[in-house]
């Protein structure tokens, strides 16, 4: 072996989609501090009593030394139980970002292109980057709504999530149809926050409906970010092949147990959501009068944003020099504003006392 | 919407490579019965009590409620300086799988191709088929080495996996700067076996090696394979490009605080090392004694073979009505054989008897 080989760098081997990718960075998850985190959508009640406990019962050696279940089953006949779905039907994820990430190869190939309104989540462009693929956008209307007609029929995939990120607001299933009947291709409708929607797309694939896969997350609704579940609904005879594209092993025993005993306890989840609604509810009246313009929301965070100074971007700092993290978002052609999560009736005390202070 | 459009299932719209892949099989894990398992190389021991420990301290809902450090600093920081290597230089995964399917993807274009000896782990031939990218094998010698000389240069991403499955055996850190120097791309040594072997490629990395990637999972030493974890150890600038293609999330807050705690407790690591090297060094010279050809092996595995009745298939399927779980492996050109996992030492007595029985 020559030197020379020694001080040759992989760098230049990587993929150029990958190499001219910019730099990763981490979302702002202070390990330290007293912070108010209202930036990243968590649920701010815990989990379910009943997911503590099923995970403490599993916190065995035996449990933890052996492979979990590649498919999930126990999950799977729990959840299509829950959700009136054929367990066939779902796919588990390593969150839902996972599945998007199935999706997307099962999908899209090398040159090929993704579709997605915008403003919306930043996901949909990172996976058509790495796939090598395009990321082409459909503005939303000014009312966030979808243009008609919609305008490109052939995308290797269409991601559609509703609620949308980061504006909270959906388009109703008659949209959803006239969208489907608008491309040829799949129609991923990413329902990350539909726990918190007054509808979603459910009953489409229960009406049969082969032409679209819905993507659900426990890291919202369930209070389980930490532990990475998500999954996907879809025509069973197609989720049979989204199998291939998966880890054979990517939930681990933990997270298929934690997702089961979460969605079988429907009582805590509804009281932990009504409870985010109504704070929900306070949240947008209160910025309203605090001079933001707030978009209704239908998800378990607010956006506001303003027409005179002080600017969003100075609030977002000044929150942050008083220990609340927000989201500050600012999109190309579209302009900036918050994305603030719904926490707890006291942290949102704190918030709207610290913006009145600021404001 | 047109009613003709619900019945366009969209099996269509998958590409190709991903149609025309065989359907998934799970590996065999029997949920109930009381099989001895010596089929998918788990640790027959638990994990550290102090994995344990760790866990349960961690079980609150306000971590799980959280998402987890996106580029898992604490494991890192614990991780390298077990290993005396750079933080910077590790790459977090959900699995080594994960690991080696981030590198596909960073690596291989689609109609690309990748390489790897042969017989080896099957994942390498199915991480190509997702990719469109093409699987090229290239024969081990008889006595498991590598041809001289190695006759592919090009490949976008060379595998080996070092100690090999499903023969155990390993090439020397000589003949791995042999490969190194005949092959132009990146050379990835899968390391899942490596702490059953007497030595490994670490110290090129500790010497500075940039055009190599070294794989680690903790489903075997560490006996984990439940929770999902492994990681990836190169160049810290090429692992900077790597935190780009992986999911933002892809490992969870307990996986995290599981592996630091593992792998922080080298003394229980010893012991358990020491135990399984034991049993594999008895079963080597047991499964001899039976007529077995028998490989020497280098990890938590045995691979036997046979050249007289009865054949190696009829003893796994005996086996097996016996409620011992051996893995059967038939490589097309190569043959068969049994790959027997090293279990207790009980474990291994009922195996050895079962076999006296059969034969």
């Amino acid at each position: 072996m020559s030197a020379l080989r020694l001080e040759v760098a992989l760098i230049d081997s990587l993929r150029s989609c990958v190499r001219d990718m910019a730099a990763y960075i981490p979302g702002e998850q202070p390990r330290e501090g007293t912070f108010i985190k209202l930036n990243t959508n968590e649920n701010p009640y815990p989990p379910s009593p009943r997911v503590l406990e099923a995970l403490r019962a599993a916190l065995t050696g035996e449990r933890l030394r052996k492979y979990p279940d590649p498919v999930g089953m126990h999950f799977r006949q729990t959840a299509g139980r829950v959700l009136g779905v054929d367990p066939d039907g779902i796919l588990i994820g390593n969150g839902s970002d996972d599945i998007l990430t199935i999706l997307t190869r099962a999908f899209v190939p090398e040159g090929g292109f993704i579709v997605s309104p915008t403003p919306s989540y930043l996901l949909y462009h990172t996976l058509a980057n790495l796939q090598g693929a395009q990321f082409l956008t459909v503005p939303f209307t000014a009312d966030w709504k979808l243009p008609s007609p919609w305008p490109i029929r052939s995308a290797d995939l269409t991601f559609l999530a509703n609620p949308n990120s980061p504006s909270g607001t959906t388009i109703s299933l008659a949209e959803i149809n006239q969208l489907r009947a608008a491309v040829d291709g799949p129609l991923i409708i990413d329902e990350a926050y539909a726990d918190f929607a007054e509808d979603n797309a459910l009953e489409l694939l229960k009406r049969g409906a082969k032409d679209i896969v819905i993507t659900r997350s426990f890291s919202k609704s369930y209070s389980l970010a930490g532990i990475r579940f998500g999954f996907a609904i879809g025509d069973p005879a197609l989720i049979q092949h989204l199998y291939k594209v998966k880890d054979s092993y990517n939930c681990d025993v933990l997270s298929l147990i934690a997702a089961a005993a979460a969605i079988e306890d429907q009582e805590y989840f509804r009281i932990i959501r009504a409870r985010i609604l109504a704070t929900r509810n306070r949240m947008e009246k209160a910025l309203g009068d605090l001079g933001f313009i707030v978009c209704p929301s239908q998800a378990n965070f607010v956006w506001c944003r303003r027409t005179r100074p002080p600017l969003v971007k100075a609030i977002y700092e000044e929150l942050k020099k008083r220990n609340i993290l927000v989201r500050y978002m600012n999109y190309e052609g579209y302009g900036d504003g918050l994305r603030i999560s719904v926490g707890t009736e006291e942290e949102i005390d704190r918030l709207l006392a610290e913006l009145a202070a600021i404001l």
